[in-house]
């Protein structure tokens, strides 16, 4: 069976989501890199990988999938060690809600397109206060929903990681990126000490998958 | 047992992916109606029910759920007739992928908070564009996700409705709303069609729900 083949882009917190995954699972995986900044998504070879053209897409037991939740769903399905779902319906639909609450509230509105039009209508100074509020504002709301029974100090539901933190580490890359403080928010902060120190996530980091770090590292090879 | 409680606002997209699934299992809910118009959704009353202040929020089984398909996931596992995903975990997938295409890439560019903040930073007509760009943007990429082998051309996937179509058909009636014309997507005007004549979409339809239709019933009453 060929090794699964991620098309990603280093910076993408969609693809960051399935990277976590794949690692938690240890899947090794091949990646394509799909230059968002340079409009290689609308390319028409990555369309017809992906008619949306977004990142992740991935190639895996000889089909393409997209939409990194419903990818990591099917990874659990079929890889089911170790479980990024708990087992209980009630607790699934909490870990779930996590999940669904930064994939469908705070990433698509500070998405690259949503911003570019942002900023388009507005200028850029509109952008950036766009871009802050939203992420700010979502955070708010998931560190209110992090008050729950499950959660145990270290990773948003349980004593392991699942398909929250998977959604939720990359957010909180973005929320750096644009200056976005949570070191105010006790239990975000908490899962982002545990995951930043858990080597799966260490692995998926944008930083590693830096195209200007990967030619750095080329050159120090030829040097 | 308690009967579920939907708390909800009648156009919102969200609740009525919740109600289609409802209606599809059987299931005999009641309803808090939250009028996100009148800022209903931001009351500490709704905030300790959603603490992200959006609906849908389903109070079953003692706990109160949020997230419009973390909710239908949950009511599929507890209550698994009839299935709202396939059994193969493939085809799973691919109902996912079409619903998340829906609920994190489509809908909330459109969602009432982004549309306001469009028109104060641009004006209405801006917000207009915005809105039919997006929708319609979005319904061209679900249109060809739909050229897919399980697409039996009435449902999104295979010969009765899924997650996918609880997804899709919301905001079908929102692109009508807006003035988003589909009838040129063959696919995405077959689902249409198929669960327009559906009781479980017609029951669960926003109109049913339209206070001022509610206000005229009991003026009639009355009269």
């Amino acid at each position: 069976m060929a090794r699964p083949l991620l098309y990603d882009y280093w910076r993408s917190s969609a693809s960051y989501r399935v990277r976590i995954a794949l690692n938690l699972k240890a899947i090794a995986f091949d990646r394509v890199a799909v230059d968002l900044v340079a409009g290689a998504h609308r390319s028409p070879a990555h369309l017809a990988v992906n008619p949306q053209g977004l990142v992740p897409a991935l190639e895996i037991d000889g089909q393409i999938l997209t939409q990194s939740l419903a990818i990591i769903e099917y990874l659990d399905e079929t890889r089911p060690e170790p479980a990024l779902l708990p087992g209980d319906p009630m607790a699934r639909a909490k870990v779930r809600r996590l999940a669904l609450a930064v994939a469908c509230d705070i990433h698509p509105v500070s998405n690259l397109g949503v911003l570019a039009r942002v900023g388009a209508l507005a200028g850029p100074q509109a952008r950036t206060d766009w871009n802050r509020d939203n992420i700010a504002e979502g955070l708010e709301a998931i560190e209110a929903m992090l008050d729950h029974p499950g959660f145990s100090g270290r990773f948003c539901h349980g004593t392991e990681p699942s398909l929250a933190d998977c959604a939720l580490v990359p957010q909180l890359y973005n929320a750096a990126r644009w200056g976005v403080d949570f070191a105010h928010l006790p239990r975000i902060s908490a899962v982002s000490r545990a995951c930043g120190g858990h080597p799966a996530f260490v692995a998926a980091h944008p930083d590693q998958f830096d195209p200007s770090r990967e030619a750095r590292a080329f050159e120090g090879e030829r040097a």
